[in-house]
């Protein structure tokens, strides 16, 4: 920690209240560059709400293969014994897999795919890289929940992120229902920073991950979000996904179903908001949770023949 | 305990198999003596669900009184230390509060309205008197969740309720929704009796009242019914009526809202159902958990100008 001046103080020691974004949400409005396929629409509703949802973006078959990889990581003893596997606190079994697109050369295409890509440097208004990627499983009636956060709240803190200048493209890899737990948000809420108090102890994040009790909102402002703008929880069929932007707050309960859930997360960062030091914590989080030295500007991939590509149209 | 037959084995050493219920399910199909509001497409719903769901029954505001009453009783110190008050084993707010009825005069004549009086005598087929009442209170951010379990698997273990001829009404006293926590029902499970592993030890309803371990199904059980027949999690505003069997395999999730959820439960039991010694515990159980003096016949409130009653037809 240096004696930087810091935006957006947090992990304190007193109650700080919330204040509004200081950052753009959509980066390059105007900007012919970044021309991408998202329309004024969709831009418009992703800067009202912090997220889109595009509902069957690939078909289900698509996704399979990714979903049967998965399993066979599932398989791999040594894989399962290393820190970028994370499990549920309960029951044991896997809650979420780190580096998703270092371990297989299949979800590296996809974090290229022309499509999402193209939404994502025209949302962030420049060139993009791989802050993190991860794959949140909760199988059934095992798989339990994730606290309110927010994403940048913790990138932040831990990882040094300076600005809120990034955005997560969340891929259904099964259905998602009500029941097994889906991610629910809270419109709007990205349009404010709410400190959080309590500092950040040595390797925090071998806890946080299991379960987040640092970086979760006060209640009250909970409340005023929640009641200002709702909940939301988009359901769809596998092949969904869905764009958040990194200060939406977020949260999912636990699978009560016998129906496995698995999202596969990639969080893009700009290439101009790049990692500093920590912020909040005693020292940054492993590169898997947070890269500082895979941060070349990514490169589309374009060739998906695999993969059935619908339209790009945005549903919430 | 004794060595009557049982013919609901349950709290066993060993794996047991699911069977067939082995009940009626609507006690008076054809009897005019027990003739009431249901029609013959409801009792078929009933029938094939296990649970009836009634929107609005109740207007907001009649059942606002009944809301306040709660609030009012959480302010009263001697019956929050009371063992009639189950405080949720993380937050430590109000989880459950058993006894409704004899708390109050208002909650004992809604337990004998007529329209739902009507109901449930058609249902069971005779004379009623109640089990047991509770509030079931989810805070907001606070509420934990109930795993899955059938009423009567509990009341028959615990309480020695011979036979499946009992039926819950509960009332919701807020809004339902998505995210606060609603009751889940497994359509089609009361068809089934799951006989569940683990012995019952002495006043386990002082545990299992916080936290249910003993006598939820087993996963495979759970799975398989769910696939047959699907969640469902009725919602709706204050003042919706949700009558369900007492063998309908149900649970709720956590509330991870800021919206409380407060649901009244009154169960009603036939007056030629009454307990004899519990089938699978060393001694009973109190009676504000299941009555055995309290076992008159309940008699219509025919007199309720305060509650604007709408018509009676279910949704579900």
């Amino acid at each position: 920690m240096t004696d930087r001046f810091d935006p957006f103080p947090t992990r304190l020691k007193d109650y700080h209240q919330p204040f509004g974004r200081l950052d753009p949400i959509v980066h390059a409005r105007n900007q012919r560059r970044w021309d991408g396929p998202l329309d004024e629409v969709a831009l418009s509703r992703y800067e009202r709400d912090g997220f889109l949802w595009f509902d069957g973006f690939f078909s289900h078959e698509s996704v399979l293969p990714f979903f049967q990889e998965l399993r066979e990581m599932a398989e791999d003893e040594s894989l399962m014994r290393s820190e970028q596997v994370i499990t549920d606190p309960r029951s044991g079994a896997i809650r979420s897999v780190f580096g998703m697109h270092e371990l297989s050369e299949h979800f590296d295409k996809l974090t290229r795919d022309p499509r999402i890509l193209g939404m994502v440097r025209q949302l962030l208004g420049s060139e993009v890289y791989i802050h993190q990627s991860r794959i949140n499983d909760k199988f059934g009636f095992e798989g339990s929940g994730f606290n309110w956060h927010s994403d940048f709240e913790t990138w932040h803190a831990e990882d040094g992120m300076p600005r809120m200048r990034a955005v997560s493209a969340s891929l259904m890899l099964t259905d998602n229902n009500e029941f097994n737990g889906p991610l629910m948000l809270i419109p709007g809420s990205h349009h404010h920073f709410v400190p959080c108090v309590g500092e950040t102890p040595e390797q925090n994040w071998k806890d946080s991950l299991k379960s987040q009790r640092l970086g979760v909102p006060d209640k009250k402002a909970l409340a005023t979000l929640a009641n200002r703008g709702g909940i939301q929880a988009p359901k769809g069929p596998a092949g969904s996904l869905l764009l958040f932007e990194c200060n939406t707050l977020h949260a999912s309960n636990e699978n009560m179903s016998p129906w496995p859930r698995s999202n596969l997360f990639f969080v893009y960062n700009s290439v101009d908001n790049q990692l500093e030091s920590p912020f909040a914590a005693p020292s940054p989080r492993p590169e898997h949770l947070g890269a500082r030295k895979k941060t070349a500007p990514l490169t589309m991939y374009d060739d998906f023949p695999e993969l059935s590509q619908q339209g790009v149209s945005p549903l919430r």
